[in-house]
């Protein structure tokens, strides 16, 4: 089960954290995309092969100390299909240097077309006989709000190709709470219902670590939900959003961890693309600063967990 | 604002329908197929150019008749970055020939993230001073699970681009209940709810026909619900999917509009894009046969509803 393969890289590297992958052309140094600009003209190609240059420098510095990246779609489509297929070229790159790679694009559909969100994402598709990967993550981030059948054509993809799924519970931003934290009738919360609808889907899905491969993403935002959630979805592993530049902390983000210091994964994106400016260096100095940074997280989180055991 | 536009051009055409073009390698026929494979061999590409090329046809037969399409991303996802390719092809090229464009992505994600998205896929990117579409189209499906500030991104770029967006509310498949219809302790359903929301993101995108930029997503197959939130949700437009394929007809469809025949569009996907299979004709002559059984859909929407006027 993909997630087990997670948290056994988790433990090896002794690091729940993973690094957000959201590049901005302006979080790219003028020299690399100079270069770029010159053999492309200030065009998307040109925009998408500096995006590229970024993360493998980033990755480069990273991939023996962060067991995983996250990707964000959504900076990827920005500069079109060539910025899509500097986010193919991203995650064949991570997974060739020994990392877990989950594709934050928080898709939802129902059950038809989602069977197609799947196999772009997390499958593989059929071109008149030859099998192709088109993203191939490890995991895909997604929304629930169409119910069951928007989520079972994942959940089988992940049987047969061992990959995981991240679903919106509680997100990290300020007006997460306006649908999320309404009451049901039935006692719950929204986010409450979303959380036990995972630990449902979850049970096709079993780990051998007490996680299923159905996660869910709760953000370090709310420590308190998080908490609530840690003991509710027992058998969900969280993806935690909102650790350092949107404001969380590691104690926060304890709240998402168990006794063991399982069950939970921690992103920071721009904390890590942009720490160069917070650590008084020049803009070159984005990949060593990134792993500096990376290496300063972990730590942070280590001191309020403990050492990580299955 | 961009659906004064949608609703001039429904108007005109007397025509109140958009054309899902969802392909599927499947549906294109094997001519089709074979001479692209030859070009690019049996990859992504050559499947892409088979994507475009279906399109393309079906487009030039409809859009003097149907005055919108609505590409849904997934299936273009599925075909790696060159499907995408193939997908910001599509949209410039029915463009190109009048038609209104509404990409079903279903995104959403916090603001800052959301923003990237708005730009993607309704804004201008900006490459070192060089503003260019990445994907240009006219109005984007979202998911308002997270709230305002997943949202505003939007509405932002829609006053500045003329553009608009269709908010997920009360799907059309099967398990759209298990979250939407749950009852809130204010007495509203989760999808009422989103729907009072969509009200209130629409008050700033204000629309000359009485209806806003913020239009919401609501299925054909839950008449009921169509007809309620028509009633609750007076200057939201309807984009209404669940007619044909998945089981909607004319007289459920009818509770989408208001007493003029305004308020709402009706997509087909697989009816329009299979339709040489109901037709009893060839795969070849699929792109006339989408165009028979757009002018039938017309025709069978027209005659619940009557002609449409401003």
């Amino acid at each position: 089960m993909a997630f087990d393969r997670l948290i056994e890289n988790i433990i090896e590297k002794q690091n729940p954290t993973v690094a957000g992958l959201d590049p901005k052309l302006d979080y790219v140094p003028a020299s690399v995309k100079d270069a770029c600009f010159a053999q492309y003209g200030k065009t998307l190609e040109g925009a998408a092969a500096a995006l590229l240059a970024f993360n493998k420098a980033i990755i480069d510095q990273i991939c023996d100390i962060v067991p995983a990246i996250k990707p964000q779609a959504a900076y990827y489509e920005m500069y079109g299909w060539q910025g899509v297929r500097a986010l193919a070229e991203t995650i064949a790159y991570a997974q060739q240097k020994g990392m877990f790679v989950m594709t934050d694009g928080k898709r939802n559909d129902i059950g038809t077309t989602m069977e197609a969100y799947a196999t772009a994402h997390l499958g593989t598709t059929d071109v008149a006989g030859e099998a192709i990967d088109a993203f191939g993550a490890d995991a895909l981030t997604v929304n629930g709000y169409l119910g069951t059948d928007g989520i079972q054509p994942l959940v089988k993809i992940c049987q047969e190709k061992d990959k995981g799924i991240f679903v919106l519970v509680k997100t990290s931003n300020p007006s997460s709470g306006e649908l999320q934290d309404l009451k049901l009738t039935n006692g719950a919360s929204v986010y409450e219902q979303m959380g036990r609808m995972c630990e449902q889907w979850g049970e096709a899905l079993p780990g051998k670590y007490g996680y299923s491969g159905v996660g869910a993403v709760v953000g370090a935002t709310y420590p308190e939900q998080l908490k609530e959630m840690r003991e509710k979805a027992p058998h969900t592993f969280f993806l935690v959003p909102g650790y350092g530049a949107q404001g969380g902390g590691a104690q926060d983000a304890k709240n998402a961890f168990d006794k063991n210091g399982l069950g939970a994964i921690i992103n920071s994106s721009r904390g890590i693309m942009c720490a160069w400016k917070k650590q008084g260096l020049t803009e070159d100095d984005f990949a060593a600063a990134a792993r500096s940074e990376a290496l300063r997280m972990k730590a942070d989180i280590l001191s309020v967990i403990g050492k990580i055991e299955a």
